[in-house]
C-alpha cells in the first residue's frame, strides 16, 4: 500500500484492508509518505514495490494530493501487480471482446459477485449504471456487458435519469450523490446495488454524521426484489475482491494454475 | 500496410486507402504476405515498420488468417503508430475520464465527425449503439459518452432491440446484419448512422450482389431527420479519419503542435 498524506476518512479503508489481509494470511507492507511528497518520491516507492518479488499487489490509495499527477503514478504500477485494475491496459482489455484483463477493478467485480452469488440472472437483462467514474461506473458497465446485459450509462448530463433507471432490471448506483436514487426510480422487482458512500450530517449520531448510499434505501426497498445496504453491502465485497486479485496475482507469479 | 493473404473483398479497402494517401500526399508502403505466413513472419514485418522512422502509421488489414493470433499481432504494433487505435491501451484511455488516447479508432471517429459537421447535438442526447465489436460498436459508445450522450449498447443478447432503439435520438448501427434496423425501430426525428457493409445477392446487379447497410434505408429515411447511406456514408469517413490519425502521428513524431 502506497499512502500519501493519508486523509482521516481514508484511514478506515486502509485499516480494513490491512485487517482483511491479516485474516486470510496475506502479508501487507505499507509506505506512508507525507502530504508534501513529490511525484518523483511517490513513483519511486511504486518502483520499489514493482521490483520486490515478495509483493504481488500494489495499491495506491486515492485520491492523491492535488500536486501529484494521478495518471502518472498509476501508470507506474507494474501491470502485473495492478490489483486495483486501474491501469488503462487492464481497462482496455476489460472493454474488448476476446481479451482478458489481468485484474478486474475490485468494486465492480464485487458488484457482479453479489449478483452471481444471489443467483440473479444478468444475461439479457437491462442494466443501468448511474455514474461513469474510472474506478466504478465505467468498469461496472463493461463487466455487466461481458455478462450479456444490455447496459445504459446514466450521468450528470442525462436529462431524464429517473425515467431511464426505471426501465432497468439491474441498477448499479455509483454517482457519489447521497440519496440520489428515489423509490420512483426503481422498477418493481428490480435488483439494486448501491455503491455510494456519502457522509451526511446527523445531529442524532454520535459523531455528528452518518454514512448513506446513493440510493434512498427506505424508499427503494419497497420496490426492489433485492437491494444492498450502505454501509455493509458493496464495501466488504470490494475488500474481498482485492484479496482475490492479490491471490490470483501471486498464483500467476508462482505459475500455479486453477485447473 | 501489412496484408496477409489478402481476400478479394479486402482489396477494395486497401486500394481505397492507398488512393486516398496518394491524394493527400502521404506515402504508403505495403508488405503483402502469403496466406500461409507464420505468426512470427507477420510480427516481424510489424516490427520492421515499428523501427522505420519514415513510417508514422501501421495498419494491419483484418481479418487475419485463422492460424494467426490477431491479439498478438495487434499488440506488436508500436502504440505510437497504432493509427487504427485498436491497441488495448488506446481503448482503455478512450474509456476513461481524464485520459487521452493517442489515436481514436477510425470508423467511430468518422461517425462522430459526421454528427459534429452536421451540427447535431450529442450532449444530453440518448444514443443507442447496435453492436459491440472492438473496432466499431465499443469505441463508438465510448466516444458518444465522451461527448456527453447517455449511451445504451444493444447486442445479440438484447431481447428487445427495437424497443430500446426506438428511444434513441442518435442510432449507430454496427451489427453487421443486413437490414436489421427497420423503420419502426426509429423514433421520428432521430439521427441514424449506418456502419454496416453487407453483401446481399441481387440477380439484377451486374456482379450478382450489392452492398447494403444494417439499416433498411428506404424505411428509416421516412422517420429519420438525418441518415447516412450505404455505400457512401461512413466508409469514406473511415478512410479520412485514418489519414487524420496518420497526419497527427507524424506531427507528434516531428514535435509539430496544432497550437
Amino acid at each position: 500500500m502506497v499512502l500519501v498524506g493519508l486523509r482521516e476518512d481514508a484511514k478506515t479503508y486502509v485499516w480494513s484492508k490491512k485487517k482483511a489481509c491479516k485474516e486470510v494470511g496475506i502479508e501487507s507492507f505499507e509506505e506512508n509518505l507525507p502530504e508534501d511528497s513529490s511525484e518523483e518520491e511517490v513513483v519511486n516507492v511504486v518502483g520499489k514495490f514493482n521490483d520486490d518479488p515478495s509483493v504481488h499487489g500494489i495499491l495506491v490509495q486515492l485520491p492523491l494530493p492535488k500536486h501529484i499527477n494521478e495518471e502518472r503514478v498509476l501508470a507506474a504500477v507494474n501491470v502485473e501487480k495492478d490489483v486495483d485494475g486501474f491501469h488503462p491496459l487492464n481497462i482496455g482489455k476489460l472493454a474488448m471482446q476476446g481479451r482478458s484483463p489481468l485484474f478486474v477493478p475490485c468494486t465492480p467485480r464485487g458488484c457482479i459477485e453479489l449478483l452471481l452469488r444471489s443467483n440473479i440472472d444478468i444475461k439479457g437483462k437491462h442494466a443501468v449504471v448511474i455514474g461513469r467514474s474510472n474506478i466504478v461506473g465505467t468498469p461496472a458497465a463493461m463487466l455487466l456487458q461481458q455478462h450479456q446485459a444490455t447496459v445504459s450509462v446514466v450521468h450528470s448530463y442525462t436529462p431524464n435519469p429517473a425515467e431511464i433507471t426505471n426501465r432497468a432490471d439491474i441498477v448499479i448506483a455509483a454517482a457519489g450523490v447521497a440519496h440520489l436514487v428515489r423509490g420512483d426510480w426503481i422498477k418493481p422487482g428490480a435488483v439494486v446495488i448501491d455503491v455510494g458512500i456519502n457522509l451526511i450530517e446527523d445531529p442524532s449520531a454520535k459523531k455528528g454524521y452518518r454514512l448513506v448510499g446513493d440510493v434512498c434505501f427506505k424508499e427503494a426497498v419497497t420496490k426492489a426484489s433485492a437491494i444492498t445496504p450502505v454501509p455493509g453491502g458493496v464495501g466488504p465485497m470490494t475488500i474481498a475482491m482485492l484479496l482475490c486479485n492479490t491471490l490470483e496475482s501471486a498464483k500467476r507469479a508462482f505459475g500455479i494454475s486453477d485447473q
